[in-house]
């Protein structure tokens, strides 16, 4: 089957010679392309590190893959749930890289989420001082968005994400046949940075995601060819120009998560689902960006829509039936240790329009503690 | 007191507005010029991480800097000896800054050895993704090397350094009068990475450090100025063209290393310095070089008597005087899980003159064996 390909273009990192630029490649059965891919590269040996859940069927498939290439692959399975993103797992995946005698020669192929795809991409850019890693995404939201970009990252306690490295994959599979089993509520969640990605950038895309809202719903291949391979190509984009969230162009893909985040996080991991909290995260932002004047009700009430018609919450409301809500000082207090925050002052990315975000810093708390109704 | 400074230019990682080219500042009383420097670089806080061993004077002087420039700077200390470079003190560390609020604003100012320059500068590497640091070395093998070209790195049990990341400084300051007060193995041991330099890459640096050996011993002033010069030069000029060993020129650097890293390893770490460790390497590196018929006995003798001269340890054999020796068995087998390893195969930097030296692969380990005596 043919596949889609979306390139992700990144200067040198010392010389023009390094050039980094990598391919994201989208479609049914895009997995099974990684055995060339890992070839070409001058891979001799492989180590597979897949969430504990889809061992089988994907990291097997991908481990045979690798083995019909003749690259010798081991698999390390890693307990699934964001709890796997600690100091703790990256040192025992460190000890195993180790018993393994995993040299340089050695590529790291993380296939499974957002979770496992953050996790081995930290400990493939810190063992010996960095590995090259290939990201195989299986849910949408690691399709859409953490697998793109070279993001890595591990959690605190104090924080999600609070350790970490910019890591750049040396390639994306995103195989679209691995979303057919995803449980409901995960598919639905990954759509939630969809939406962002037409509310930030992109205005033909929102009106696309409003018209077609029911078929990929249904799962339909070709729909989700399209909610891939936009999102990619958008993420992408910003990541050309913003690799290392320098200029603050990069800062617009947090739209809706220095709520979402906080939202997350005073929930305990894993009761709400990232793409959920970021949902209602952006339900917030839009609310905030309506009580600056910097949008109207009708741009509130059409993201409203589309959340709703991709069946994910849609209000700040919602966040107290999904999880027992924290106050607002709570939630204040974690947005300010936010690790965007420069000096502690408030820092939001607002919608002006469908298509297009401002960085806005500075925001009044009394209007955030009357966005979350607090 | 004027300062020499040597320039180590690095090409931007993004865009070429990014440049990471830096100042490394030697001489006496350099130190005091880390306020001014962080002004500049538009700091608003810093963390000085710090040997515990000397947060008094070197550390409370950086920060008692820092305050007269305006910088609010906390202090962290990190417990003397290698076993700081761990896991476990890295994932304290990351607490500690969690627990201070770090935010991207803040520069992480890293006080003492080798240790402390690798600690520091991963858990800099590492903390959202990446803070700004600035290498204060304290002793002569840091300010000769681990703290120039943006090696960092913890330990596991399994080897040295197999964690790690390649993270530039933002600057160095190599404080002559600091080394003035160093226990005499430990100054001693510095001087080790300082011979390489010369048989590596500067044969007149060699013999200038053949004519001055007894000066440099009594830490004259003059002589250590131009000792750390001359080694950071060399060591800047190399990372300049292999910053991330790719090309093989920046295998140069671990000549002695190979050897030197098992004996230390087998040794278990803290029973020999690593320069101490890296003079017993260069003296096998030498031999191995003989028996291979790249150099004549008059090289490894020039080689010997330098060393001595400087009063390190300077044959194989010194080895098993220092340290409880370990089998030939288990040093070959360090050396193959060594991380410039590829494919289990040994490979060596190995000395064709005074002044050059080239990456040999593929050694018999019979030869290994001859020139360990065992």
């Amino acid at each position: 089957m043919s596949h889609r390909t979306i390139r992700v273009s990144l200067p040198g990192d010392a010389t023009p010679t390094s050039d980094r630029s990598y391919d994201i490649v989208i479609g049914a059965g895009a997995m099974d392309s990684i055995g060339a891919a890992l070839r070409s590269a001058g891979a001799r040996r492989a180590v597979v590190i897949a969430d504990s859940a889809i061992v089988e069927p994907h990291a097997a498939r991908v481990a045979a893959v690798l083995g019909a290439a003749s690259i010798d692959a081991a698999v390390l399975a890693v307990p699934a749930g964001e709890a796997s993103k600690s100091v703790a797992e990256a040192g025992r995946l460190w000890g195993e890289l180790a018993r393994l005698a995993v040299d340089r020669g050695t590529h790291i192929v993380a296939v499974g989420g957002g979770v496992v795809g953050d996790l081995a991409g930290f400990v493939a850019a810190t063992f010996v001082r960095g590995l090259p890693v290939w990201q195989v995404p299986t849910t949408l939201v690691a399709q859409v968005d953490s697998a793109i970009g070279g993001k890595t990252g591990i959690n605190l306690t104090a924080g999600k994400n609070l350790v970490g490295a910019f890591w750049q994959p040396r390639g994306v599979f995103a195989d679209i046949d691995a979303l057919a089993t995803l449980p409901r509520r995960e598919f639905t969640s990954g759509l939630a940075e969809v939406v962002k990605y037409g509310m930030i950038l992109d205005a033909e895309f929102f009106h696309w995601l409003e018209a077609h809202a029911a078929r990929i719903l249904t799962r339909d291949a070709t729909a989700l060819v399209h909610v891939v391979e936009r999102s990619a190509a958008l993420k992408a984009h910003v990541v050309e120009r913003d690799e290392h969230e320098r200029t603050g162009l990069r800062a617009v893909l947090n739209y809706g998560h220095t709520f979402g985040h906080a939202f997350e996080t005073a929930a305990g991991y894993g009761t709400l689902l990232h793409g959920e909290a970021v949902a209602i995260g952006m339900a917030a932002a839009a609310q905030l960006a309506e009580s600056l004047g910097r949008i109207g009700p009708d741009i509130v009430s059409r993201q409203q829509q589309l959340l709703t018609a991709l069946e994910l919450p849609a209000t700040v409301a919602a966040y107290g039936q999904l999880a027992k809500p924290a106050t607002a000082d709570e939630l204040l207090a974690i947005m300010a240790r936010d690790k965007k925050t420069l000096g502690g002052r408030l820092r939001f990315v607002l919608p002006s329009r469908i298509g297009h975000v401002e960085l806005v810093d500075g925001v009044d708390p009394a209007l955030v503690r009357r966005v979350l109704g607090m």
